[in-house]
């Protein structure tokens, strides 16, 4: 294997056969491949392409280059969670103990924010002394005992992604489709799972904003965990808005809880009972969707979910008062109420500008490893479609000073964009498409 | 300037901004942009291109990374020649003294043979004692004192070029046209000239073998040139089949030596005289090509040409006898006569095989440093279009072994293309295209 030729040969867009492509990620772990060539051959792979099985090459050898979780003596199905982030998407804190509460046991291996998305460990972290930083034993530990368990990447796993990663995200090859399959795909495949469901999002505010890369992405992704044994499905959901009402890390870690206590917006409601639905049937193939649907509602209605997140949080050494009580987290020094410039109907509520106001509000990161502030971000009052009177409420910014408060207020005034009375948004579905599993 | 998002810029086909690159370029060379990021902005520049001002802004920044050298001290014009090269290329040996004795100072920085041809600089130092790593100050004195002056790069001119080649040849960027031409023109243009003549080989047996991708280098250098002040013309020259008999360091070397005393190979003599009378033109655009061809014949017929190797091999510390006498460069212990194993017209000499063969024989090199045999290598006893009976001589290996002299004496063969009587070989024209200068 002469690296200088596998990178040649897919500069010239050739498929590479798949036991070279192996010998080359090997080299690179053992350090004998220096990084600028492995750079090199990234942005050839970018720029021509990966194939399925060029793909899986690189899916095995991230799995194989660190350890994986033992969850057998688990008495249960084990299905997970990942969604490819969005604006406002607090879905994973509701769904974790409402799929646990159907008796799944849900193993989550969740990230942190960056840029204009953010992340469920950080959220979770806005309840103070939630630690998400478990050992794999205290891990499974929780797991058993609560149904499900929320950690963070563990240096173990798949430490070739790891630092495949590091070099893309400072070579301008983070956007390859085959290359973030491969990266999700690794990390899923080591925690031992039955089911996985992924929730790819579509529109402004995904990292992947075209429906196309997303549908690519997203068969990618089912077509490697089906060759690896693992039953997934992938969902396309609607990033063209934010989800729910409240952006921000800690608002909507409350918002998750309302969603758990029944109340709070309809969209991340629906979402969060799909969702449901889907991983239980991942669970128990043998489930209709119908009677997952429903058991999934029950277990909202009856508080059994909520009742699941407050026994997460107390495993995890958070504290509990906050799942009685989400108005705790809602604590921003500064609010300010902002209001319809015009009248007219909502035809936008742009996500992508709100995450990044986040961002600059102290809420977000642009570099990993910067702590984030819970206590900022926004609240909406509208959703594309409603109509408004000059006056009306938009939303409450949340901020740590006047300053930003007033930046934040112009960043919200313009998020909404407003149109005449009888025009109307053109809006995604909130589920527009699902790849893989058997169900219809 | 973020590089991330310059590389990204680059990846996705745009034209960067001349400040932006040049401040990639410069934090590059500061060590602020490390290896792996500059691979992936080489990677993104092979696949998407460079335009002529990006290309531009390379050969500006590799030329004031280093220092120049200043020959205003000569008293007349200053012309230097560049070949890409080719298999058999020994133009440059004898074309430095006969320009030298038209009364145009020659200073030419050379470089070694890699691969499957050979450079100046070997074919040099197989005469005993030459001497091609002169200081600057020696260069010049030789240049005053000869009218030419032959050495090898120095670290002090265009380090960043050293530091990016170094790079591409291992990261598969190396064939780049805008990065070809930006490279030999940054040299070129720190050698202080008042003309340029490049030889941009076509063919099989070139670096660039399609007719297209030639033009598009020669194109690009000859720009680069006016754009800086340098008259500079290139031409296309035939590299379908070895250019003249000899291939092999020393064979070339004897062969270029029996050029300047008016015997050898017809194309090498053509060849020389058309390079000669460029050079002459650059020197002095007033002159009509006609005038400096008839110019340089004289030269050549009055043994001018001769004497001035002669004194540029004495002033340079070589061994004057081998001018006299070139037969002492043709020493290999093994010599084998290759005849032909059929009857018919020769329809092609294929110049790769030959040129790897020498490699194979110990005359070449695959990586940089590596010694070279000077006495291996071919003679060719026929050119294309030429009619052979079996037996008649198709060439001589020069080895240093049997086994070695044995596998070279079989590509020789192969090499030697034999069709029927009646068939015509399909040939480029010596010189098939000429791009800039004011003759036409």
């Amino acid at each position: 294997m002469i690296p200088a030729r596998v990178i040649e040969a897919k500069r010239d867009g050739r498929t590479l056969d798949p036991g070279l492509l192996e010998d080359f990620l090997r080299a690179y772990l053992r350090g004998e491949v220096p990084d600028y060539q492995m750079a090199a051959f990234l942005m050839a792979a970018y720029l021509r392409g990966l194939d399925e099985v060029e793909t899986d090459v690189f899916v095995r050898c991230m799995l194989e280059s660190g350890s994986t979780l033992d969850l057998t003596e688990l008495p249960g199905p084990k299905v997970d969670k990942h969604s490819t982030g969005g604006v406002g998407d607090k879905v994973s804190l509701a769904l974790a103990p409402l799929v646990a509460a159907l008796g799944v046991f849900v193993p989550m291996i969740a990230g942190r924010g960056l840029g204009h998305t953010g992340g469920t460990l950080d959220k979770l972290e806005a309840i103070p002394g939630f630690q998400t930083d478990l050992s794999p034993t205290r891990f499974k530990q929780v797991l058993r005992e609560v149904g499900c368990a929320i950690m963070g990447q563990t240096a173990e796993i798949a430490p070739l992604d790891r630092r495949l990663y590091a070099l893309r995200d400072v070579i301008g090859t983070v956007s390859s489709m085959p290359l973030i399959a491969a990266s999700i795909m690794s990390k899923k495949l080591a925690e031992g799972l039955d089911g996985l469901l992924l929730d790819v999002k579509v529109g402004s505010g995904a990292f992947i904003p075209a429906e196309d890369d997303a549908r690519v992405l997203a068969e990618r992704m089912v077509t490697i965990g089906a060759g690896h044994g693992l039953r997934t499905v992938a969902l396309m959901t609607a990033m063209d808005r934010p989800l729910g009402s409240a952006v921000g890390v800690g608002l909507e870690t409350a918002e998750a809880i309302d969603c758990l206590r029944g109340e709070g917006p309809s969209d991340l409601r629906e979402l969060v009972l799909v969702e449901a639905a889907e991983m239980a049937c991942l669970a128990d193939p043998d489930l209709t969707v119908e009677d997952a649907r429903g058991r999934a509602e029950a277990a909202l209605s009856s508080g059994a979910g909520l009742e699941k997140l407050a026994r997460l949080v107390e495993a995890q050494g958070g504290d509990v008062d906050v799942v009685e009580d989400p108005s705790s987290l809602r604590t921003a020094p500064e609010r300010r109420d902002v209001v319809a410039a015009t009248g007219g109907v909502v035809l936008e509520v742009r996500p992508r500008p709100l995450g990044e106001a986040v961002v600059a509000l102290g809420g977000g990161r642009l570099l990993m490893h910067q702590p984030v502030d819970p206590r900022v971000g926004f609240v909406l009052s509208v959703v594309p479609g409603d109509e408004v009177t000059v006056g009306d409420a938009l939303g409450v910014v949340h901020a740590r000073n006047a300053d930003e408060a007033e930046t934040a207020t112009r960043v919200l005034r313009e998020a909404v964009r407003i149109g005449d009375r009888g025009e109307h948004p053109v809006l995604r579905a909130l589920v527009s498409g699902r790849i893989g599993g058997a169900a219809g």
